[in-house]
């Protein structure tokens, strides 16, 4: 089932098709960079309209979201009232604020078909083959990560045999009930191996997250009361994937090109943006639209945090290195778990659902270097790899990039050529903070003047806290 | 494309259809335990004769081996002196006896559609989602265990560039020929985490066949020179899954049940073999027929050793406990791994591959104890419930079995019954040492009389053995 909106109309009107691939598509899909896996979808066909028709489908024809139909778990606000009163004679259960994160991510059906917190079934499969298989052999949907909620020994003796139980929020308001729950074992060694690929101790999501988290998972339907809001100034940066699915539509998208991250946006990631979207007009498609997607849910203590990024991001913008015209800024609000090969399927699954048809990945996505010994945690190329291979993601077009760096010789940011490697300068978190801590900057055109001063301003703080720190 | 036999013939002939399965099959299928998973095939279609045809294809009905074709990788008997002369000036790679068995597997086509040891794309799927993508859209094969060959630095040097190498057995005899090679790195960690869902020590394969082996792994396709035997006197025991198929046809099997096990055959055993052919002819089948099939390959110091098995085995049919009419006994080459969930696909899977099209599941199957924690390394259900979900064995009709234990009232084997636990007594592997060991007999009704006498001169030989090392 595609997107559909429906619209009282006196007569029926030609629908609005965006995105159809022009004719011309498939002959040119060699200039991409891996032209084998580019699976465009085929033209959909216009819908049919019946005489007696006074309201009419307009289709859009942005990518289905997985399933069919894009889940939405907010209660209408007629029902709100209602599920507080009902909720007080609830079991409840305390969410920690990862918990709120992805109660967040599943009420927007980011994680669409699933419905609440995985069931045992939904885990396993989740586990044990990275998609969970549709109903009446309907194929498969990825889903790379459990999306799970772990409860203790005393809550589930309090559940006892009740189906549902609320969901409470760290500053205790009701947030959610959970329905028709099933409780069922958490193995944390198994839960980690199989997710990270490791049980070595550091992994930043298991020590958030799992490692005190407790035993059992309690799955179930989610009804989430009211929209989850944050209140950090950033909440009209968190478009829902309805909302960005309008938005495309509303600017006549004809191809939606995702970008996920969770740092500074430099010259580098702008060239590739901005090289991705020639590389589709090149295809014939006449209005691709980028959706810049940072990560606003849980990252580690170093990370540059989410409103330093939001700011950064805005003078991106503001001083013209990508056009506002054709880009979306939004935040992706789901955590982040570091589980490279295994965590960028959730990435570029969750942006199916917002509509993306196109998702750029560069080199060891959601990867970092290992807790306890001295390397990537993962294969840097495996990422790529394995989402090109993903159950569920044939039908999203994945963009592999060469990785930029700083040309020396030609002074600017440039695909990094490995004939020339001496010439090319990388310019890592570390690098960026001790030019901010030196007063120096970093090289004309790595990044917009700008955004470079959003960075220094955030490591200059940083300076001074730990100053403060150390002298107190 | 299902099995073929090509036979010359003057005229076409009616070909033998085994095992269609009865039209009411599909009504009857709930007398089975888990219904909702049985999907039994549909009768295929009757091969259509050319006019012509002075060459008939009788199709056998037996399931279709993964892929659509039976993989055969051992060389004509013509080719092998050529194989021979060939291997002399390639670069050697020399296996350990695990890699011998894997390739013996490999040779057979019990992993097919795999063609040799796996490349990195293979190996990235297996570990990842657990199955394999066919090429040209037509789907997954299930491929949980990654079947690899493990190299060194000096070995991958001494490789350089040669796209060939060759394999040679540990008695230094070359066995076959890797065709194509392509080297990638042996993340063991990160295999072994994901393969066992934890990187305690102590697992045995990990031990036996991964600990100590080299830092990369080479892929290829397989040519074995000639067919892999032990001289164990049990090779007559070893049928390939083509002469398997072959057996099942000549006996009018019209359906084939497999039944995995690396342990000595109680009377519980028989009586869910026995209940499941019972349960196959009310569903309609005529003719089903046993695969009891042994593992044959590496198993852990404490499990009975191979050759006590298979007596063990011959007296169980000889004593009447299984049927010899309706059982084919066979040695299951590959290694085992001790992989529980992640396992048990394998065994269902290469049992496909064999022609059966039923697979025996019971509690913890390819389980054993946390090496250093005091439970169970897997949840006991998690095996049959991940096979139910496994993506590529949706063909084969998986049947979940209660537990069988001895049921002290009625003085027999029985299936547990939860109510009256406390007249069950379960008679581990342990248990049977200590009866042996203390010349004590089993409960009647256990196991037949001359199954356990092989047991208990087995048992007695060790205690030989342990006294003989301890006076040293």
């Amino acid at each position: 089932m595609a997107t559909t909106t429906h619209l009282h109309l006196p007569n029926p009107i030609p629908p609005r098709l965006h995105a159809s691939p022009p004719a011309r598509l498939r002959a040119s899909a060699s200039s991409l960079a891996h032209p084998s896996r580019l699976r465009l979808a085929a033209p959909r066909p216009r819908p049919r309209h019946g005489r007696r028709a006074m309201s009419v489908t307009v289709r859009s024809s942005l990518i289905d979201p997985d399933g069919g139909a894009l889940v939405d778990l907010v209660a209408a606000p007629g029902r709100r009232a209602a599920l507080r009163g009902e909720a007080e004679a609830l079991p409840r259960v305390c969410l920690a604020p990862v918990d709120v994160e992805w109660a967040h991510v599943l009420a927007e059906g980011w994680a669409s078909p699933l419905r609440g917190f995985m069931r045992e079934h939904e885990y396993l499969q989740s586990l044990h083959f990275n998609c969970i298989r549709l109903p009446d052999g309907a194929g498969v949907v990825n889903m790379s990560l459990p999306i799970v909620l772990a409860i203790g020994d005393r809550e589930k003796e309090e559940i006892g045999a009740s189906p549902d139980v609320a969901l409470q929020g760290p500053d205790g308001a009701v947030l959610a009930i959970l329905r028709r729950v099933e409780i069922y074992p958490h193995n944390k060694e198994e839960r980690i191996a199989r997710t990270w690929g490791t049980t070595a101790p550091g992994l930043p999501y298991v020590d958030e997250a799992i490692a005190q988290a407790g035993n059992w998972l309690i799955g179930g339907d989610l009804e989430v009361i009211e929209p989850i809001k944050y209140n950090d100034g950033l909440d009209h940066y968190r478009l829902s994937p309805q909302q960005l699915r309008n938005e495309f539509d509303k600017r006549g998208a004809d191809a939606v090109f995702a970008f996920q991250l969770r740092n500074p946006v430099h010259n580098g990631h702008a060239l590739l943006m901005n090289d991705t979207r020639r590389r589709l007009l090149e295809m014939g498609f006449k209005n691709p639209i980028l959706l810049l997607h940072p990560l606003g849910g849980f990252t580690k203590a170093d990370d540059v945090p989410l409103p330093v990024r939001m700011e950064q991001h805005s003078k991106v913008l503001e001083d013209g290195v990508l056009d506002p015209e054709t880009t979306i800024v939004s935040i992706f609000p789901s955590p982040m778990h570091y589980a490279g090969p295994t965590e960028v399927q959730w990435h570029a699954k969750a942006r199916i659902n917002a509509g993306a048809n196109f998702y750029i990945v560069g080199r060891d996505p959601a990867g970092m270097g290992h807790p306890t010994e001295k390397r990537d945690l993962y294969n840097p190329d495996h990422g790529k790899k394995v989402l090109s291979m993903a159950p569920g993601l044939e039908k999203l077009n994945i963009l592999p990039f060469k990785v930029a760096a700083y040309d020396t010789v030609a002074k600017q940011m440039a695909f990094f050529d490995p004939s020339r490697s001496k010439d090319f300068l990388f310019i890592s978190g570390t690098k960026m903070r001790a030019f901010a801590k030196s007063g120096e900057n970093p090289p004309d055109g790595f990044m917009c003047p700008g955004g470079w001063k959003v960075l220094v301003d955030y490591y200059n703080s940083l300076q001074t806290e730990e100053a403060a720190v150390a002298t107190v």
